[in-house]
């Protein structure tokens, strides 16, 4: 958790692996815990929000400080459990930097799944999973979410085709040069489950291309006339599905 | 210039001052002439394109290779000028990876002018202007624009109100929790002059918030119901604007 980090929201949230409940107690995890101790600097009766991604959001309070822990307990809940729509981001992995980007504000743009997929043109194989959830772990407790996304193991291209599960959508940011404009594309699409597809730099190969599109339900989508960077690409893909299909 | 840079176009672009036209001659700046001598190794007779925001794209070759310098010289137009959709980005200053990562990305996503706004919230108030300029440029060379976005200078917030120019429309993201979610509220909205307005993180203040409500022309949005970090914000309301009213 960065030391400087602001909370957009103004109040501290920590997803927490313990059962939720009236009562309840949780230790936070490690970094959790530093960020308690040394950076909040965190007292006894201080206030706090958890979740768990099964119980909802509980209001707790700082309820035993040593100096290595803390616990925390819960006293009420202030959220029923709620999930993001059903949405995948399918991307190809890109550089540290631009990885750590998209994961952050793929999981604040509500996506339930990110995956991974090895292409042909992929520079990058890989991938630290262990990295990505930590960042998805931190955006989930900023953005407000009652759940983490998913970060599923990278797979190769053709496997994630012939193991695409039966009735997911899917958004096809298309470099090709036919594709039609997201919107226009996502107008009258019904909800449900989606994935957003995003090539790496470069693009999916021919071969690749021909056969995401030979998927059912695949709408191929052009996001203008600019060339996007893969990330910039992604989360302009996933901001506008949600506002045209999502949550608005 | 990032050494490790991927143009994702795979074609290399330099902006320059220079007058553009067949036979004319060209001197990079000094960050381009050390990409292309010291990265590219660049040799006489190399392709690569210029544009100067002025007179279209020009195919040019390097004619001339020194210890400290290259001349590259124009051999013919292959695009006219052209211009992105007439729209702004007023936003909060923010903490520098944020201010860089949105200056690339509000390129790419179209963007003519971004203009920095001091509000009461705003947390950061120094803005290294070359700095964005310098990443503008950048982005603007490797997203196939023609034209550089303008950098304005930073203003408090109160000026940018009693100085908007007349007409020009604002999509106001806005966390009041009373908006339109942005795809409804931009349906049918004319194109011409528009602004993306994104407070700091923690918002506008109350009476920033009636304020900008209270010019014509606003149209409140929401992007969800999670929390957004400011960039994200920015970078969500650009995407969905370009794909409902910009160029789709």
């Amino acid at each position: 958790m960065s030391e400087d980090l602001v909370y957009p929201g103004g109040k501290l949230r920590l997803f927490v692996d313990a059962a939720l409940g009236q009562g309840a107690r949780a230790i936070p995890g490690d970094r959790q815990t530093h960020y308690l101790l040394h950076v909040m600097r965190s007292k006894i009766g201080d206030r706090l929000s958890l979740f768990n991604g099964r119980d909802g959001e509980w209001s707790a309070t700082v309820v035993e400080v040593s100096k290595r822990q803390c616990v925390l307990e819960c006293r009420g809940q202030v959220a029923p459990q709620s999930d993001v729509p059903d949405l995948w981001l399918v991307f190809a992995p890109i550089k540290r930097t631009p990885a750590d980007y998209v994961v952050q504000k793929a999981t604040e743009l509500g996506v339930r799944r990110l995956q991974p997929v090895i292409t042909r043109r992929t520079i990058v194989h890989r991938v630290n999973g262990e990295r990505m959830r930590a960042n998805a772990l931190e955006a989930a407790e900023q953005s407000g979410r009652l759940t983490v996304p998913d970060i599923a193991e990278p797979v190769p291209f053709a496997r994630l085709l012939s193991e695409w599960p039966h009735g997911r959508r899917i958004v096809f940011c298309d470099e090709g040069g036919d594709a039609r404009p997201i919107a226009e594309a996502l107008r009258d699409q019904p909800s449900g489950p989606w994935a957003v597809v995003t090539g790496p730099e470069g693009g999916f190969d021919p071969g690749e291309r021909a056969a995401l599109r030979a998927l059912p339900h695949v709408t191929p989508v052009s996001l203008g006339v600019r060339i996007l960077r893969a990330d910039t690409a992604a989360l302009a893909a996933l901001a506008v599905w949600q506002a045209c299909i999502g949550e608005g």
